[in-house]
């Protein structure tokens, strides 16, 4: 079941800059900065209510982040939805012709399984699910 | 003040077709659907918790909605922040500094008074203010 909207992945070019704004326009500061080396992203995170938004910063030219700012400029990059069980979601989607980018979750940011589901069959909009990860 | 993250935007050709995919990915089906014919476009809403996905399909070429198709595929469109007092926070961020896109608030989808800030100032995301109007 997808139960919230957890967060809204935002690609920027310096997020140093970018934290400055966000700051600004949402008249609250980051409350977390995490680089996440295996997904060459360097991300920080705001919250609003229930919902975090992630400002993510390439760490490297073969980045995801790098690839996407270079076709796309900055902007929203993901949607992520918070799931109360991430196997049976991705069972879930893939049973109802959904591409999953990755075969088992990856661990990701922000103590969290994760699985992103393929832009082409959702619109465009590259959709995250993610779990918190029970200690 | 910014108070919840109110809904996702996001640009579809065919809204009946998207409507059966989020139907699918989120599982639950549309709760409204509704047009504007000022902003050129039909809408349908989903909800998430307290997040609304709002589906939004061009009524004519003239559409901000058709312009963004063309140039920029189907996809996420704009990002939209709740807040106590729009005239408040139009205020407070045209001090900051940001473009707002009208000088008043106007009357969006779903009893809304609206106001979007430029996305040049914001790393290219659109982000609107929303505040529900009150009878």
């Amino acid at each position: 079941m997808l139960t919230n909207v957890e967060h809204i992945g935002i690609a920027v070019r310096d997020i140093a800059t970018s934290n400055d704004l966000f700051t600004k326009l949402l008249n609250v500061t980051p409350y977390k900065a995490e680089t996440v080396e295996s997904e060459g992203v360097t991300t920080s995170f705001f919250r609003v209510n229930q919902t975090k938004i992630e400002l993510l910063e390439a760490t490297n030219p073969e980045s995801p982040i790098a690839k996407f700012l270079e076709k796309k400029g900055e902007g929203i990059h993901h949607l992520a939805f918070e799931v109360d069980d991430i196997l049976v979601e991705m069972e879930r989607l893939k049973n109802e012709g959904f591409t999953l980018l990755s075969e088992t979750p990856k661990h990701g940011a922000d103590n969290k399984l994760v699985c992103f589901l393929h832009p082409k069959g959702t619109n465009g909009v590259l959709i995250e699910l993610c779990q918190e990860i029970k200690e």
